[in-house]
């Protein structure tokens, strides 16, 4: 059975979107992955469709019920992963924990996910507590809703699924890549408005070019992520920075 | 004239996608924001539009073309901001300084914004220090492309810019939270699944309704973001963490 997502959303028609296209779409025509967008308003019970009502206790804003957001959950669970381990259930959300690419590569090893893409004010604790829902956020930013957020977690966890990306080995590489940015790169055109490529570059000296590379990525790292750094210093990266400096340590690898 | 956002891609086809609906597409169709998506390859010389090659000193996958990029950039900056201040030019690299809410405010204070989308192994470093381009990372994880972080960034931004949400005293009070993650929201109905919404809320005693969050505040903050919880006890938040806590203070508020 390939890895399956569930997104719950308001706007079921924005699936598969940007997912559709390049690795990851071809990946879903050879269904190495499922993906199916189901509407919360599905779950709705009056003839405006609700799903939303204001907060208890005041403030601005609407909130997401429990019971459609539970009820819209607990279907996504018996419709798509019958007979597997339940996936986790993500909810995008500004008080989560930060998406990480170690994140990413523990729901490639599961069954699949359902993402729950929250509009308003946001859903109601008891359907967080009571489904076990995990809050997570991708980015220290405020989006109008979930859907871009889901896509950002499903691209970054598809492309990781066997056969996604053609060269599987340089996921194995990233695995253990050395918590670093990554070094500069270039290509033809040697010299492009009176800027040389880089002497040591064309040497043909591997050692002199590894060499060279290890201390553009570490004098990058120093300047853009202190928290890599320091966690290079330290000679190991605690969880959460390791994550980080896999990402960096492999910009977009293997597409196209 | 409106804020002008020009993405650079080898997939003009995903945009608008996700950002045409809702609020942002609302926005986009009563001109709060203009969108243009350019193609890479319109950029290409040669009959089969190769717009990348193979990295100096060696190594997997394929380099973007500096002289491609430039002037994919340079054509982005004659076509869509002649008389404006040029607007920045942001890179989506897990490279990059993590995006923020204080950059998407930033972003939207200005005449617009151009995003470069890689795919491959990276963009030509010369292209990227001839043009200044700014490289940025959403959240720490590798995508296959740029495209799906791109639309993050402009989701967060576009929603910040005038008329784009009714209700822009949200907006305001966003700009000055407190450092913490929100608290828990509820709504009816008020018994769901043998859970009651908790008693202070629905007391209409508004000191201990405030004085509740504020402890559900910190208890969450301090569970979940560590980073943000020393920056809240030294009494005020360096630059990246107020940044983040003010995404977590207003999640998804105003939309719908």
């Amino acid at each position: 059975m390939s890895f399956r997502a569930t997104v719950l959303t308001l706007f079921p028609e924005l699936f598969p979107g940007p997912l559709g296209a390049s690795l990851l779409g071809k990946a879903l025509e050879e269904d190495r992955w499922a993906l199916q967008a189901v509407d919360f308003r599905d779950f709705a019970s009056n003839k405006h469709r609700t799903v939303d009502d204001t907060p208890a206790g005041g403030g601005p804003g609407l909130v997401m019920r429990a019971d459609i957001a539970a009820s819209a959950i607990d279907h996504a669970l018996a419709e798509g992963f019958e007979g597997a381990s339940p996936p986790p259930v993500l909810y995008l959300s500004p008080r989560g924990r930060p998406f990480t690419q170690r994140r990413a590569a523990e729901l490639a090893a599961g069954p699949g996910v359902i993402l729950v893409c929250g509009r308003f004010e946001g859903l109601d604790q008891r359907a967080i507590e009571a489904r076990e829902v995990e809050e997570i956020c991708v980015g220290d930013a405020v989006y109008t809703g979930g859907e871009i957020p889901a896509m950002a977690v499903l691209d970054a966890t598809i492309r990781l699924l066997p056969g996604v990306i053609g060269a599987p080995e340089s996921l194995v590489e990233e695995s253990f890549a050395a918590g670093l940015l990554e070094h500069p790169h270039y290509t033809r055109p040697r010299l492009w408005e009176d800027q040389a490529i880089p002497e040591v570059l064309l040497s043909g000296d591997h050692a002199k070019i590894a060499a060279w590379r290890g201390a553009q990525s570490q004098a990058l790292t120093q300047e853009r992520r202190p928290d890599l750094w320091a966690a290079h210093l330290r000679g190991q990266a605690p969880a959460e920075q390791s994550d980080a400096s896999m990402a960096a340590e492999t910009p977009l690898k293997g597409d196209e």
